[in-house]
C-alpha cells in the first residue's frame, strides 16, 4: 500500500533532515467551517495522512507541525489517537510565512519549545493539505538543496495565466510555456532559509507566501526548481476532498488477502474466487484451518494488506472470526485506515431452496457494530453453492464483484449486511 | 437537481448566441487511452455533461462540438443515445485552435457542414472538459462581450506562479495577486473572433491557446474579465474525474421521493421516513394506493427528482412494481442520469422470528438485472415492525441510513440486494 521507504536508493546523502508543515490554514476556500487540513478523509483527519507521508521515510528526523493557537490541543490528540512519532507541533503565527519561521525556530531558539531540536541541515517545507508526497520527489528537492541551497517542486500551468490592468480587462496574457506552478515539497539548507526569515521585512511576513522568492531576496539563492509528479497537488477546495477520499479507497483496495478454510468444497470455492479477483486486485489466497491461524497469516495482518476475506461453511464461525478480529486489532493495521473484512458463508447443502433467518442475520449486525469501534467493516455475504460447474462459476464471479464493490467503497453504513451472490 | 434556467432575469438581451466546444484533445494527462472528454462518469460520457449544461439553458441556440476525425461517429452516437438537440457535430483540427476555427467556420462558410448555419452575435468558447458551468456566468460573459467585445472568465491563482531560467533555476516569482488564470467560458461578438481566427498566424494557430489574446493581438480588444465561480474548473488529470463523479452523485442525492402505500400502518412508517430522511435531503412524501398511480405522482416523475423509496406491505409488490418503473422509463428520467428505486417491504406481522426467503431473493435480483438495462438501480431493503414505538423509530433510522447510503452511492453493484434495517 504505502511504497517502500528509507531504501539505500532514495535516501540522500544528507545528514539532518527535518520537516516543516505549515497548517495555521483557515481553509476559507473550502467553504466549510472546518479548515481542511483537519477535514476527515475515511474518518481520519487530512494532516493525520501528510503526517504519515513524512512519517515512515526513515531519513525524516523532525517533523514539525505548525498550527494556529486554537488547534495546539486538537493536533496533540490526532498525533496520539493515530500512534504518529517524531511529531513537534508548534504554535503559528497569523499568516503563513510567520507560521514557518515559528516552525524553524524550535531548531534555533529554545523560547518555543520545551527543548531544542538538533538543527538540521537540510529543511523540507511542504504543505499539510498536500498528503500524496512519495518519498522519490523529497530526496531529489533535499539533494538539489544540498547542492544549490533551494530548491522546490513546480509543475506545469493547467490555466493560461493573464495580467489585468485596473479597469478589470485582459492587460495581457503569459505565455504558458514559460512559466510554472511553484508547488510543494520546497528545501532549503538550514541556515540560508533561516537568515531568510531573520532578514525579511514585516511586509514580506504579512503578505508574501513564497518560500524560494524569500531565498532568493535575502540570500541571493537561485533555487533549483524539480519537475514533480501531478499528485502533489493541494487540497484546496470541497472538490479535492472528494478527490482525496477516492484516491485513498483506491490506494487501500490495490490488495485482498482471501481466507479459506481447509475442507475441500471450501478450498475449491476459494480458488475459483482467487481467479476471479485477482483481475482487479492483488490476491494473496491461505488456506488455513480457521481455528489454528498460522503465521502466515500474521504476517499478512501485520503488513499493509486492508482486506480480508474469509471464506467458511459454518453460519456461525464465531469464535474464529473473533479471533481474526482480534488478530487484526493487534496488529495496528486498523489503526490508520478502516480495514474490511467480508464473511463468506458457503451453504453447500445442496438444497433448492434455502431460507436466511433473523437468528443470523441480528448477530452479524451487532457483530459489525460492536468491531466498527475498532475501525473494522464487517460484511456478509452468502453464496448457494450449485453443483453444476458453469453456475458455480457464475456465482463465484458475482461474489467476486459484490466483494470488489464492498472494498472500494469502504461503506461504513452497510455494515452488519448480509448480501447474496 | 438543475438549476431553472431561460429565466427572464438571467437571459442576456443579445439575439443569438451559440457556443463553440473544443472537444478534439488527446486527454494524456490524464494518463488514461480515452481523451478525458469521452470518459464516463456514472455511465455517461463527460462531453455528454457539458452538453446538457449548455442544451438546458434556453437562449442559446446552437452547440457546436469539434472533435478529432476519429471521434465524429462517437460523439454522433452520444447525442443520439442522450437524445441532445441543437448540436452540430464538427471535424478538428491539429491544435485547440485549429478546432475552434473550424467550429466557427459552421456560421461563415458553408464548406465544413452540410447547410450553414445562422450567424450568431455572440459566441460562446467553453471547453468540454468543464461540465459544471451554469447559467449565471454564462449570461455574465455574454453580456460582457456585447458590451466589452470580449470576456472571459478568470480565478485567483491556487499556485505562485514562477519563471525559470535557463539553467533550470528561478529566475523570479510572480506576485501572485496580480494574476489570474485563464478560465472558461469566454464569449465574443462573432465578427470579433471570427477576424481574428482569419488573420492569425500559423504560429498561433499552432501553438497558442488562448481566445483572449488572440482578440487582443488581433483586434485591439481588450477583453472583460469576469470572476468566476470555482466549479468551473478543468477536468485535466484522474483526480479530477472522481471529484466530477463525487460532484454528480452529490447533485443527484439532493431530493428522494417517498410513495407510500395508503394502508393505515404503512402510511405510519412513511410519515417515520418523512421526519428521519428530511435533515438530509429534500423529501417529497406522497400517499397512494400503488395500484392507482396519480397525476401528482406523474408530475415527480417528470421532473428532476432522481430516487424514490417505495414503502409497501406486500412481499412481492410486482404489478405496482412493474408499473412505477413503466413510467419513470416513459418520463424520461433515466435517460441522462440514474435512478435510484428502493423497495421498502414492511413486515408487520408482529412475528418474533422471520425468514427471508429465496424465492423473493431470486425475484428482487432478476428484476434489478433486467430494469439496470434502462438506467434504473433496484434495491430492496426488508424492515421487520415492531411494535414498541422507541423500537420502531431506531429501526426506520437504521433504514433511513441504509436508504441515504444506497442513494449517495449509486453503486451499481449492489443492485437486487435485500438489505435489512
Amino acid at each position: 500500500m504505502e511504497p517502500s521507504s528509507g531504501s539505500r536508493d532514495a535516501r540522500p546523502a544528507v545528514t539532518l533532515v527535518a520537516v516543516v508543515l505549515p497548517a495555521g490554514g483557515s481553509g476559507e476556500r473550502l467553504g466549510g467551517a472546518t479548515p481542511k487540513q483537519f477535514c476527515a478523509v475515511q474518518g481520519r483527519p487530512l494532516i493525520s495522512y501528510t503526517v504519515r507521508a513524512m512519517e515512515r521515510i526513515s531519513w525524516i528526523c523532525d517533523i514539525i507541525v505548525v498550527v494556529s493557537p486554537e488547534n495546539v490541543e486538537t493536533m496533540k490528540s490526532i498525533i496520539e489517537k493515530y500512534g504518529h512519532k517524531r511529531v513537534t507541533v508548534v504554535k503559528g503565527g497569523i499568516t503563513r510565512h510567520r507560521s514557518i519561521f515559528n516552525g524553524l525556530k524550535v531548531f534555533a531558539e529554545s523560547e518555543l519549545s520545551n527543548h531544542l531540536l538538533q538543527k538540521p541541515e537540510i529543511v523540507i517545507i511542504h504543505d499539510a493539505v498536500r498528503p500524496f508526497v512519495e518519498e522519490d520527489i523529497l530526496s531529489k528537492v533535499v539533494m538539489a538543496a544540498k547542492e544549490y541551497g533551494a530548491a522546490g517542486a513546480i509543475r506545469p500551468l493547467v490555466s493560461t495565466v493573464i495580467a489585468s490592468a485596473a479597469d478589470g480587462c485582459l492587460d495581457h496574457s503569459l505565455e504558458r510555456a514559460r512559466y510554472r506552478a511553484s508547488e510543494m515539497p520546497q528545501a532549503f539548507l538550514f541556515d540560508i532559509i533561516y537568515k531568510a526569515y531573520q532578514q525579511c521585512t514585516d511586509y514580506d511576513l504579512d503578505y508574501g507566501t513564497e518560500c524560494l522568492h524569500l531565498a532568493l531576496k535575502y540570500c541571493e539563492t537561485n533555487a533549483k526548481l524539480v519537475e514533480g509528479p501531478a499528485d502533489l497537488w493541494k487540497v484546496t477546495y470541497k472538490r479535492d476532498l472528494y478527490a482525496a477520499e477516492s484516491i485513498i479507497k483506491d490506494n487501500l483496495s490495490q490488495e485482498v488477502c482471501v481466507i479459506t478454510d481447509v475442507k475441500e468444497a471450501v478450498a475449491q470455492v476459494g480458488f475459483h474466487f482467487h481467479e476471479s479477483l485477482k483481475s482487479q486486485m492483488k490476491v494473496e489466497a491461505i488456506s488455513v484451518s480457521l481455528s489454528k491461524i498460522d503465521s502466515h497469516l500474521q504476517s499478512i495482518f501485520s503488513g499493509q494488506c486492508y482486506n480480508f476475506v474469509c471464506v467458511n461453511d459454518k453460519k456461525y464461525a464465531i469464535e474464529e472470526t473473533q479471533q481474526l478480529v482480534d488478530m487484526l486489532e493487534k496488529s495496528n493495521t486498523p489503526l490508520l485506515n478502516p480495514v474490511v473484512l467480508i464473511l463468506v458463508q458457503l451453504d453447500i447443502s445442496e438444497k433448492v431452496s434455502f431460507n436466511i433467518g433473523m437468528e443470523e442475520l441480528t448477530w452479524i449486525k451487532k457483530f459489525a457494530r460492536e468491531v466498527k469501534k475498532k475501525n473494522i467493516l464487517v460484511y456478509g455475504l452468502f453464496i448457494n453453492i450449485e453443483s453444476d460447474h458453469l453456475l458455480l462459476q457464475e456465482t463465484v464471479n458475482s461474489a467476486a464483484a459484490l466483494i470488489m464493490a464492498l472494498i472500494k467503497d469502504r461503506n461504513p453504513a452497510l455494515i452488519g449486511q448480509l448480501l447474496v451472490a
